[in-house]
């Protein structure tokens, strides 16, 4: 709406010729190619005529058959239960099973999503609706992604802010989850930790020590864990590794794996496959309680069944080729591909940010985002006061109005009270990420001394 | 779920050979056939390498490229804005707007929903937050679709009944809306009028009297009107047409068309095509206040987008091909056909059940459902609740164990109290439908006879 506002209705000529929206996590629109595997089975899913076509491999055939045969009708207009279709949970569950090391999965723990978003906004109001006589507290990361602060706010209860070291390589430091916990039980009921990794918007992966230490914590303060792991194949840090929730918390033991509530989740949106569109996404939930499961179905079902696409798709997700079948070799070098170009740029980006005076950028050890801090001069917190805006929405908007770089300010995500940053994604395609990068650059040398 | 716990675990023979799901209005996994055009452009926008294949016909071609050009990076995999990619929205304002005999249609006013469902629950949502000092009242027509009962629930807003007329085929009686606004404001502020034409269950279609009444009262009342038309294409009784409550608005002047705040719905899961698993819908707003706007705009951002297949499922439905186009023929066959054949089975269903000693059904105008009154002795009230059961649960869960057909109680609907009803839809193949109302009167005589 902001790009509209400024773009529409001002008549007056432009000092670029495109606008660059580096603000969403939206990777084929910004050019990446969809993988060809994932997509031949959604077709052969849509119009099964193409079943006898020659031109659609056997492995890619027989995924499409395999989803078909446990839709209703053998089609992807049916609805399908709540849960999703089981064949698919069933993929899920294996695929779990295989990258936590062989920690099992249960289908029926497994809840097909439309996206991840809804699987995290569904679980945060069954989780907040509980009732008590003090109201939920939710604890999120800051910097968090907004969908948090919104549906908590949807929901009525209290955001409870954790704040990430950025001194640290955004790490999570568990003391400061006890200050939050400690503080927050003054004025309300905290219930609920959420955790991105690899974060977003801060690209920082958690190490396995960290992880555990989230999960005593949670372990000791009774806390549903809420893991938003849907970067969880971004990761480019050669020194970083994803750990999932579930494969740590079997790991420390049954004290913790039969007694901490666990919900973590997935999608089709990021990692390599970049399907957004398609509204695909899974939840695993561990130790939920009967009750909340019961409530769970019941909610899920007013809404009959997320989109069977989304589901299809997430089923080559979990279900890819492997080595002897036919699609394998195109399918891992394309996913190769994906993935090996946001490492490099990844690595670009904090490289040429970290060159700029007055920026300073972790590096982004996964996901999608930079968020490096921006230091602008106190005449920018004016300048941006007289327009009523946050210094870095300020920051923002001058550099949209004068490059056509959209990135979001860092006031979107929260930040420590004096500090600003922005989120800018690394997915344009290299070369113009080069270019991007040099105009952020150009622009903040001369933002700085225009308001020195 | 029910289902479920009926079969599953209890090992001893069923005197049946097949569940027969007809308590759900899921037309292709009853065999319905999906519409050979809009899997031949959703197939072509999902893999488009087929684009250059001689199997697809060139209108199909022509609305998959339309369709990926206003997608970002040109493929279904991106996200679209919040409200829906642009020339979708586009198209679904020119099908109203022919629809409606040139009533215009403003894209400005229209989202993208993922299905009907979605747009109900975030319109209800929005207008159920506004605060105030009492409850806000939404109110329902008993028997309902029972989204609404559980959104309002969800939303502890106050369910305010009316009751349809089953003595008058189940019309709407705007004089049933005045009893029910009043007696409600004692308790609640009632500010939502919920409607459903053709009607779900019922299968009630409204006069344009009726509607011009409703709106009235609407008017006179300052109810936001919410029109869930997700059944507008199934009409059977030749009596009978689909009259929209947007065009009747605006027919009845600039004091209607200019101050009565409408929401209404359609859907890809209904009508002809079915195609209920890609979650495909729309939502029309007209007279939405500039700041409900903008919090709609806000609420279905933080859910980024609906799925993007299922939009383009929505586009084939508002834009098919027209004569001159080389697959209109066969749509238009295809399209007829299932529409002749549920007009076909809404006559048997009518018929055959009204034979049935004990058995009332009102005439299926439109939709897809038979709502039958059933007469049930005493006893079987008493059997029921021995079971602790409302009795037409009891009812409904003998006719399945008997018959292993699935239907539902009315009770899941609301009906007057002393009253029974079930729901049963008519997509079963014709063959097949006139088997199971057979096997329902078989089991109903015998039901009578037992508990006589």
């Amino acid at each position: 709406m902001t790009l509209r506002a400024l773009f529409l209705g001002q008549g007056i000529k432009k000092p670029f010729t495109e606008v660059i929206r580096a603000n969403i996590g939206d990777a084929q629109a910004m050019g990446q190619q969809p993988i060809t595997f994932l997509r031949q089975v959604m077709a052969l899913c849509t119009y099964p005529n193409l079943l006898d076509s020659p031109s659609f491999p056997e492995d890619a055939k027989k995924r499409a058959r395999r989803i078909l045969q446990a839709c209703g009708g053998n089609s992807l207009g049916s609805y399908s239960a709540s849960q999703g279709v089981n064949c698919i949970r069933e993929d899920v569950a294996a695929y779990i099973t295989r990258r936590d090391g062989g920690v099992p999965a249960d289908p029926d723990n497994i809840y097909l999503t439309t996206g991840a978003s809804d699987g995290i906004s569904t679980i945060l109001k069954i989780l907040v609706s509980g009732g008590g006589k003090s109201r939920t507290g939710v604890m999120i990361p800051i910097p968090q992604y907004p969908l948090y602060s919104a549906v908590i706010s949807e929901l009525d209860a209290i955001q409870v802010n954790y704040y990430l070291d950025e001194e640290n390589c955004w790490a999570l430091n568990v003391n400061e989850l006890r200050r939050a916990v400690q503080e927050a039980k003054d004025h309300c009921d905290p219930k609920v930790l959420c955790i991105i990794n690899p974060g977003n918007p801060t690209g920082q992966v958690q190490s396995r020590k960290c992880i555990e230490d989230v999960i005593h914590f949670a372990w000791e303060e009774k806390l549903f864990l809420l893991a938003d792991e849907v970067y969880q194949d971004n990761v480019y840090s050669p020194d970083c590794r994803f750990h999932s929730f579930k494969k740590v918390l079997y790991e420390m033991g049954p004290e913790y794996s039969n007694n901490v509530e666990l919900a973590s989740f997935h999608s089709t949106s990021k990692g390599y496959m970049g399907e957004c569109g398609y509204r695909g996404g899974y939840m695993e939930v561990i130790n939920l309680h009967p009750e909340i499961k019961g409530q769970l179905v019941k909610l899920l079902s007013v809404r009959l069944c997320p989109p069977v696409s989304g589901q299809a798709a997430m089923d080559i997700v979990v279900n890819p080729p492997v080595p002897g079948e036919e699609s394998f070799e195109q399918f891992h070098r394309e996913k190769e591909s994906v993935l090996g170009n946001l490492a490099t740029k990844a690595k670009l980006t904090e490289d040429l940010f970290n060159k700029v005076p007055g920026i300073h950028c972790n590096p982004l050890q996964g996901a999608m985002y930079a968020f490096p801090r921006i230091f602008i001069p106190t005449k920018t917190v004016e300048a941006a006061q007289a327009h009523k805006m946050a210094p870095d929405m300020f920051y923002c908007m001058k550099l949209l109005e004068e490059t056509g770089i959209c990135v979001v300010p860092g006031s979107g995500f929260g930040q420590r009270e004096g500090t600003y940053h922005f989120r800018m994604t690394i997915l344009p395609p290299v070369e113009k990420l080069k270019t991007v990068l040099q105009k952020v650059k150009d622009f903040h040398i001369k933002f700085l001394e225009k308001y020195a």
